[in-house]
């Protein structure tokens, strides 16, 4: 039995496998095999033949790692990623066979709706480090997961399996050089290399050297026949050991190995086998053909696994607020800065738990001082920005608290599906985007970010803040510290001014406090009611001059968290005249989109004015920007007199 | 004079640069430098350093290439991208010397909101192919350049000017893939190697082995001294007469060349000279200082440029439509490959004027036929749907009519950002989205495109296309062929019925013609109206016989065009009693959405419900997904039995 031998090769400390032990492995890995055709049929889907040429890797892996039913939910353990999350039938065969969960449940619930065991790896499901599906994501959530153990001293390894298509994506390459730049030899990455992707042979899909490639970034490859134990058991013993640079082993496989009609054929990359199929494929195995039972089981309630805990970071201490007085005119981006300095700097004994990522922006967000001060927790990741998004999402699960900060277009608009992968991983990442809206400096179109809000919104667990002075901002990024959740706090480039009470001493003072969805009402009035966030705030009061001068009874609501709209604001949009939305976005997917649909829902019958950028600005700067487009104070106070004035 | 030696080296002809031209070279690129400094001092904005490190290459490639102020608006002629935007100063000061435009309008209006010289290259400017700032994009581009000359038997260049830092971006791997393995080597890459990015020393910012990366992908690389025109002509001479393999020239330059205190100063990468520090500059270079002459004109009226002209592809022969009959139950996206296909068939004469794009899916995508019977119009571009979607956009502006098939997740989610340049750059791609919405098979939430429309949404050139049945996807596809601008077409995986009349006769008939915005009424009804697109619309079709049962009044309108939401349809909504979203997407994005947009816009106060995806679902079969949801026909047309009762 497997289980048997596990313990003697735990680790890969032994020189070699033993012959007889040899014999064991294969006789497991047999039966995966069975199990997968099982699996795959019984689905009447899936992805057999890379999960047969996957499988020998994944035995040798599961089984000698120490990565166990028991110490799952811990974090002193290797880790495991599998990259092609679509050989789900090999990795929860495997699993289930060691005893991550019931391997029989995993047969007969594989894709069917409201089974753990869905047709891509999640990580819901004990074993499963991260829930893959889009190709080239998990050697930089590897890369994350390998940092964490460097940061927290935990002397364990990270091992990631990938297909040999998905060398294809360029993401992969950035994850290399950060890995070397960042010496994680804990990190071994093996390549299933079956030749074949859905569209035929790799090479012929694409022109590709992929151990070039890997060299190229300064790894060192081994090259081996995927389907020999002792040379899958002895590289990955030389590479967990070898600590000049990261190790990949490019391990040829055979696609649909194991069965003489499947092998090499790439029809099998994601069709399961007919059941006549499925029965000669056995029978050459010289497995049973239990289906049966599967498919009686298939129909019943399907049981609960073991929980995967969110390993949570230790709570930091937030420290006071720095206050800024009116006469301060500074950026967001620098109070922000200051406060996470100031937050890192209150917790130096617990900097083992705490990163900050940068993608060679860190003068312009704000982050040199803790690149300067803290350098062990500052990650320069270049301009790789995709790589950068999974990685430190990856991080933020290991009870690490994690930011990352770009400008707006790198931070959410080039890294959506990344941080929307994130999202599905359930991670805990604090994402800080600076030049938001069309306030991004002279640079143009390219980078202005226009859509955050419109992007985010689709993100069930992500929370976005645009705060709208240094204080808030101050105020949102100690708040987001010991926040669970995906965040993205989002602001402009320009100085603002810090927003006041009619009084003229600071709104956001030492007794404000910030929670989630929580507006601010900056001035009372009801005749008009604007509704606005961010840099437009302090604009939006210069409209309340202007009209208040003009005697027009005009309110300004600060709504920091554009995506929660919450009811009682609703009371108050009821109760004004006309509403106004005024925002440094496209207003169709921004602050309007969010007050349209809560007036439906309310069934409220409102005018609402929407200003906001409705195409690609010119380049400028922001107050000429506005100007040029007519939603500057002036321009604004005078259309809105005009409405009135009917 | 410059302009005087352009003709004798045009094209590369000479084996070398004699002596006194050489001179004439230096002479301008000094000159230009000037004008780079007091460009950005005028505008106290711009990247003043790698313009001054790329200029040298800027001054040859502009000068001797076939891309003249007389021949930019044609396709028979050399292409050049400057994929490092930010070096405008420098790509402007070249262009205007050569006579593109005013020189001194640029150096005038340099970053002025309503100048066209606006911050990072724009390709409204004649002399510049391809709107760059958002780094890593240019090889993509030039890629789809050099393509359409292959295409059409052009024998020109396409030159890319790149910057260093951002070689650590992996499109370009993906794009150097490209490039090899379809033979363009009609490319030429001079990668400006001034070893400085933002944050300092480019190696160490990241790892990376320029030289060893493009040689792992299969490019000749050169190395020269960026400064010296003779290597600099004979490298590009050599590049471009080498056929074997595309050509990367590694030309080590140093950044703010040519000024004593600037070079080698990463702090000059975005930062301006004082006026101060602008007359030692020019002094040291030997140039009047004559900026109070633009200060003067900044503040007059900018000048009008000459028109880049969009180059329109040949109008398609669009054939007769394929007519499905109501016994047919095919899935949309076979639809769509017919059509692609018929229309193809039908301009056999007009295939280099025809291209479609695959990312290792087209049996899923259903492009096999172009690929197998249009074997030059079909490019299978492996997992790189980064560059696939940069290079497709390129190309569609090159007079060829091009389609990019692929997943939604990979078409819309992952290249989020690539559209949004493409959209910048008025680029006319047309995208087939397959395996839209939770109707992916069993792949899961990764593989879950539940958020296009909430995407799309945000880019004001994209229209958003989501055909009801194989009919309409026929005629959708039809249509979108000789209509300029960029395109979605979303379709989800399953097979779905022919949408019929009462009668039973198909609502898509010949009669039928498909136009952006409009919706269809297919089944009449004023209580509830059930607006709904896409997959969705034959399940309301059942929703609506359910109710009719139950003598309830329901309306059904197929809303194609789920962006665009036209005036007579709300005039509709202000009619019925209760209005149901229904769609495979998120409401908060999609449908829904918009509906609640032009409610707000009307001012109608209407109760509507949404139907849709409220969070990331399990992985199953599309019609277990929503009956899992609840949001199956049957658990529809009781929730509304519900809320008409109560």
């Amino acid at each position: 039995m497997l289980k048997d031998i596990s313990h003697k090769y735990r680790n890969f400390i032994p020189l070699h496998l033993e012959i007889e032990d040899i014999k064991i492995l294969e006789e497991f890995a047999k039966i995966q095999r069975g199990n997968i055709l099982k699996m795959t049929t019984n689905a009447s889907s899936g992805h057999p033949g890379g999960s047969m040429s996957s499988v020998d890797i994944y035995t040798i892996l599961f089984a000698f790692s120490d990565f166990t039913p028991e110490n799952f939910n811990s974090l002193n353990r290797d880790r495991i990623v599998i990259s092609h999350g679509h050989t789900s039938p090999g990795v929860y065969s495997v699993l289930g066979s060691l005893g991550f969960f019931d391997l029989h449940e995993a047969i007969a619930h594989f894709r069917q709706v409201g089974s753990p065991f869905e047709g891509h790896i999640e990580n819901h499901i004990p074993g499963i480090d991260w829930s893959t599906g889009n190709l080239g994501q998990g050697l930089s959530a590897a890369c994350g997961f390998a940092l964490s153990q460097k940061m927290k001293g935990i002397n364990k390894d990270v091992f990631v399996v990938m297909g040999d298509g998905e060398q294809q994506k360029g993401q992969i390459s950035e994850a290399r050089r950060f890995a070397k730049k960042f010496g994680l030899n804990n990190i071994t990455c093996i390549v299933d290399y079956n030749n074949l992707q859905i569209s035929g042979a790799t090479q012929r899909v694409m022109y590709q050297d992929i151990k070039a490639n890997f060299e190229s970034d300064g790894w060192f490859v081994i090259e081996i026949d995927g389907h020999n134990f002792s040379q899958i058991y002895e590289a990955i013993r030389f590479a967990k050991n070898y600590s000049v640079s990261p190790v990949m082993i490019l391990a040829r496989t055979t696609m649909g190995k194991g069965v003489s009609f499947m092998e090499n054929r790439h029809e099998y990359h994601g069709k399961p086998l007919t059941e006549e199929e499925l029965d000669r494929a056995l029978k050459e195995l010289g497995i049973e053909n239990d289906l049966k039972k599967y498919r009686k089981m298939r129909d019943k309630k399907i049981k609960k696994i073991k929980e995967v805990k969110s390993l949570l970071p230790p709570i930091f201490e937030i420290g006071s607020p720095i206050l800024y007085s009116p006469e301060t005119k500074t950026d967001n981006r620098s109070a922000s800065g200051k406060a996470l300095f100031d937050i890192a700097s209150k917790n130096m004994d617990k900097l083992d738990s705490f990163a900050v990522f940068d993608c060679d922006l860190a003068g312009s967000v704000k982050t040199s001082s803790i690149e300067k001060n803290m350098k062990n927790s500052f990650f320069e990741s270049g301009i790789m920005e995709h790589h950068t998004a999974v990685c430190s999402g990856a991080l933020s699960r290991c009870g690490v608290i994690t930011f990352w900060a770009d400008f707006g277009v790198f931070g959410v608009d080039e890294t959506y599906n990344q941080q929307r992968l994130n999202d599905i991983n359930n991670t805990n990442l604090k994402v800080i985007v600076t030049h938001t809206g069309s306030d991004v400096g002279e640079d143009g179109k390219t980078h202005q970010c226009i859509d955050y809000l419109g992007l985010l919104r689709n993100l069930y667990g992500f929370k976005v803040i645009v705060p709208a002075d240094p204080n808030q901002t101050d105020r949102v990024i100690r708040y987001v510290v010991n926040e669970w959740g995906n965040f993205c706090v989002a602001m402009g480039r320009s100085k603002c001014s810090v927003i006041t009470n009619e009084n003229g001493s600071p709104f956001f003072d030492e007794k404000y406090e910030f929670n989630y969805g929580k507006f601010d009402i900056l001035r009372e009035g009801k005749e008009v009611l604007i509704l606005t966030y961010g840099p437009m705030v302090e604009k939006a009061i210069k409209i309340y001059e202007i009209l208040k001068e003009r005697g027009i009874d005009v309110g300004v609501v600060n709504v920091s968290c554009p995506l929660k709209i919450e009811d009682e604001l609703m009371e108050k949009i009821k109760k004004a005249k006309l509403i106004i939305t005024y925002e440094d976005h496209n207003p169709h997917s921004g602050l309007y989109a969010s007050i349209c649909d809560k007036i439906v829902e309310k069934g409220i019958s409102k005018k609402v004015i929407p200003f906001g950028i409705t195409n690609y600005p010119p380049s400028g700067k922001s107050s000429d920007i506005l100007k040029y487009l007519k939603i500057d104070p002036e321009s604004i106070a005078e259309k809105i007199l005009k409405e009135l004035n009917g």
